[in-house]
């Protein structure tokens, strides 16, 4: 295999980065919250203080989701031996594309103003496009390892485009609520993974075996990563949930599914091995699996103690997945997923979906108010007379729209892949940073204590042969 | 020594998560600034903006903590060579169930609603879980790998349940002010720790010596935990102070103090050595004492040289106390403390009691301003002929109670921590992953380079031992 | 060369500690926002909401600051194989020293109550001390490895001073924009290291080769400090930008220009390597460049795809720097420059000087608003009739101030530290963390695995050769 990308990756970088240049110089400006005009769009608009621009409603829960992204993910994916520069480095680059053609492609879904044809952007549109790439870096998870990065971009490129149109329809033409991306996200990141890793099967792929596994160091890199997710997943459900009371009850929710995610994670790890040691695999993964399945219904009255029976739930299902399914979809569908997305994302996703239509279905007057209801679900305009229960049907019919965008969507872009010219690894160099990164080298690390020793006892033993 | 868990461990974690559901179920539901009826409380109460929802003023504020709780306190003990598994593993799984049943205790000695018999949560009561917790995970510090998990979640059970009682009577039947838990978080934790270990000496801890100490990496990584502590103490201390100059104070006096801190830490570590060389260990804790000690009066007008005085003294203190106090302790008292917790959280916990009494009791209308005083303070009501000479007179005595509670509530629980029932590691077991945990083959770290050349001169060796 | 620094580096610490206890108390207090009086403040301005203090403004962006400063610069240069500890202890301890005289530096030149003569401190002058420490952390990383931390607190004391000074120049007496401190931070800091590094030039540095590189797991431990200082910018270069649309825009711009630097940071790193293997120090660095060349325009109206250009054309050249101007810096120049802030520093702030000054000079009202011009340059009072154009010329003079005080300074300050008192390391002792820290010994990292052979076969080996 010629993994030689000298010449693919800087033309595809430049070409895309040049792209996105041209094309937001045509289309994006800023919306009038973030325009130096503000101060007369308040006058206009009879706002007395700054505090009301979004910008202070949005803006730390922005920033905890770009850690989610940059160093969650990230640092989650480092736990293989030899491949931590390119899990840290490989989702730096595609979250940073990705960032930028989420803004266009959401932009001219979402946010395009009707009379200048202009894609106005904000601290939403900056969170939303931060979600949008979470999909893509979702399916990175199950390739990892086994693409080059040239691929990564594609399926990034194709996956942004998929995310779009099918949050689109989910969100605006169905108006289904998924604040957390349940649905949106993770389920359809989920299966756009699994089905391009099932299109890139490669049968020989235990030749890597050896580089297949975890040091002691790199599952504690990997729990950086684990921990700012779970910390700032009550953000990433919180983040464009409705301002106020749908905020906070977001937060509330989240917090409590993902303790309660924690204790069953540990239960069921301690419980699958002989002597009840717990597996990293499960702590690192499953323990998350709670913040997944509340993303539609963080906002709703899902009450405390519903947020903790959904965690309760998916820590248990999760780690079995990683017991169970992980090794059922490898061997019986050819389904290889190196950070088991399955189990992390895509099941718990639908899981998410369902609790969310659920919630919706049961939605009452009693619970929420008259105006909270109307707030909650967005029910206004043309929409006024939608029914709690008719809402849980949308929410449900969400659920298949995502699912068949990641499936049929990761089986076009799984062929396009498969083209042999994207330089990816050869079966055993897989999960190797060495193909496409400058390693130090090992042997130097200690030049004072073991190498000399190694060096004198190597010469020793050729000085005893020469004898 | 049994360790197996594999029944323990996952019986302890559901029975108490099935119980957890259950009285929220009963007990928990959202207050009115997280409940979908907040449209209409806001009518009620006239409140014409949503940035006015506490949500706004304390979500910052909690995340930080949240960061604190689990990637500071977790990376902070990753500092031995092999207990970094374990260290942030079990900080996450304790800390996890501590939160869920703080919202019970602290909800019903604080804030259950007389007419519903309900308690109603909010972000505030997500903070104030988060720093019950934060008592449990210091005593975790003096007992650190020489426990089992079984062992830390009965510590940590008990431990909420002490903190919620002592912080009803500090705070509530007292009134006492302690907006950063000098007292009530850090002096109850760390004497709560102590004594336990004391009750759980091990006379033949020496057997694991060759693992109780660090190494190179595990030092860099505890610099994580460190350094997340240390950026947002001043987070932690504000993060439930009166809203305006209270947070806004709260946070200047600890940066401040904080800063003073390390360079005295510095400056009595580079004494403490021939050399003058510096000790990670003082390094990774005693630059946090100043936070701790200014957890009481962190929102009173201390005036910045006042902050920077505590900061200066505590520096100094707490890394005397790492040089001569820690192996005083061990020798005489035969109290192991493996972190250090008592010179990082007991010794300036108290420090921080006594500066919050002498501060209270000296405060007056011209610097507080009658307002002031009153809000800082918090004495309205039947409080409002309360003298601030009387306020630090009651402060003083919120010392006594903390103590109190640690050093009983701490030789209880230990005792019943020395029922042969719980799992705990032999002598010659303690500060090692293995024993909980499943770790990866070190050997195959680097299967290119080192090995092949070990392998290959152990089987030279092997041949000449033939010859 | 005497690298005892046990009298030297207490004394220091303890003597500056002292004397900003005293200087503290007898300039410093707090502001109105952060004294007690401030409920008395909110009814003389007709202030309704608790909201309005600027605490709740900029809180949440000083701590990603501070995340910056501490976590940021700290690990990002951990990426040396023995000088972790150093690396972020060091970077520890001289931010922390300097933050409290820049409080006071600041505060006499900028922010002194003139009827009491008081420095009044709150939140922004938090962040502005934490800025200013900014500049004494770039300067750091040119002398990585090679100077003592008695000289690192000397240079730390005069960099403080110089920008201070430089500050006031260009920020009060110029008026120019500079909200995320292209020049007044980056190009200073810059110039003044690399000065510095100069006037230290050792000849015989390559004594010390085999440390000056990467281990595989430093490497990831510099990826930590790399993304946090990514991520976080957005908060740096809008953190005391104009509340409301400044803010908001300063985020949107430095996120797109972070963006567009990573893909061509890696375009090049690909395209510089034979078979197009990419280079952690160019991802390490490099793409950080687009934050710094924004600094200075980040809060103007430079429309989403400028800030992408400024993003593209950083990344190019600042990976360039890596691979052409560093190594003929230190050939011809004699500047050895450890981690290369010439390239991520010091000349992406001159571009970001240079683009501050064209934006600023092509500002018109048809772009901003009226009243946005206004707010956006500040140019009120006896500013009011300075035009766009002549802004421009002033902000083309702040270039050159940033940089004359860089330079000089740096070469005053550099000569003092030739002074042979301050305990630097000897030429084979340069990025060794042995020399000023108790370093753990390696040797016992692994007890059960590799040392029992290595002895084993040190063992037989001896037993050989006495045969």
């Amino acid at each position: 295999m010629n993994t030689n990308i000298r010449i693919k990756l800087p033309v595809v970088c430049f070409t895309w980065q040049i792209a996105m240049i041209i094309l937001f110089g045509v289309f994006v400006r800023y919306d009038s919250e973030s325009d130096a005009h503000w101060p007369e769009t308040m006058i206009q608009n009879n706002i007395t203080s700054n505090t009301e621009n979004d910008f202070y409603y949005r803006y730390p829960s922005f920033q905890d989701v770009h850690v989610m992204i940059f160093v969650g993910f990230g640092f989650l994916m480092t736990f293989l031996k030899r491949y931590s520069f390119s899990a840290v480095g490989f989702n730096f680059l595609i979250a940073s594309f990705g960032i930028q053609w989420a803004l266009l492609m959401q932009g001219w879904f979402g946010s395009l103003d009707p009379s200048t044809g202009k894609i106005l952007i904000g601290v939403e549109n900056l969170i939303n496009a931060d979600f949008c790439v979470a999909g893509c870096l979702i399916a990175f998870g199950a390739v990892l390892g086994k693409v080059s990065p040239v691929q990564l971009l594609v399926m990034t490129l194709f996956g942004v485009t998929l995310f779009a149109v099918e949050e689109y329809i989910i969100l605006e033409l169905l108006h289904v609520k998924d604040a957390g991306g349940s649905m949106v996200i993770h389920a359809f990141g989920g299966y756009y993974g699994l089905t391009i890793s099932r299109v890139l099967y490669r049968p020989r792929i235990h030749q890597s075996k050896h580089l297949q596994g975890s040091v002691y160091q790199s599952d504690v890199f990997a729990m950086i990563g684990t921990l700012f997710l779970w910390m700032f997943w009550p953000s990433f459900n919180s983040a464009i949930a409705y301002h106020g009371d749908g905020q906070h009850r977001a937060v509330i929710n989240t917090y409590l599914c993902l303790a309660a995610s924690v204790l069953t994670t540990v239960a069921i790890s301690s419980l699958s091995q002989k002597t009840g040691k717990l597996d990293m695999v499960h702590i690192q993964n499953s323990t998350l699996a709670g913040g997944v399945a509340l993303g539609t219904a963080a906002e709703f009255m899902v009450s405390p103690y519903g947020a903790l029976i959904v965690g309760f739930l998916c820590g248990i299902l999760s780690t079995m997945g990683y017991i169970f399914i992980s090794p059922f979809l490898e061997k019986n569908l050819k389904i290889h997923d190196t950070c088991g997305i399955h189990n992390l994302h895509a099941m718990p996703g639908l899981i998410g979906g369902i609790v969310g239509a659920i919630t919706a279905a049961t939605a009452n007057e009693l619970d929420y108010g008259k105006q909270g209801l109307i707030n909650t679900f967005g029910l206004t305009g043309k929409l006024q007379s939608r029914s709690p229960s008719t809402q849980g049907g949308y929410q449900a019919a969400g659920i298949c729209v995502a699912l068949a965008f990641g499936i049929v969507g990761g089986a076009i872009v799984g062929g396009i892949l498969r083209l042999p010219i994207w330089g990816d690894p050869a079966d055993e160099n897989c999960y190797d940073d060495e193909v496409y990164w400058e390693v130090p080298e090992e042997d130097e690390e200690n030049p004072d204590s073991i190498p000399p020793i190694l060096e004198y006892n190597n010469h020793m033993i050729h000085k005893q042969q020469e004898m």
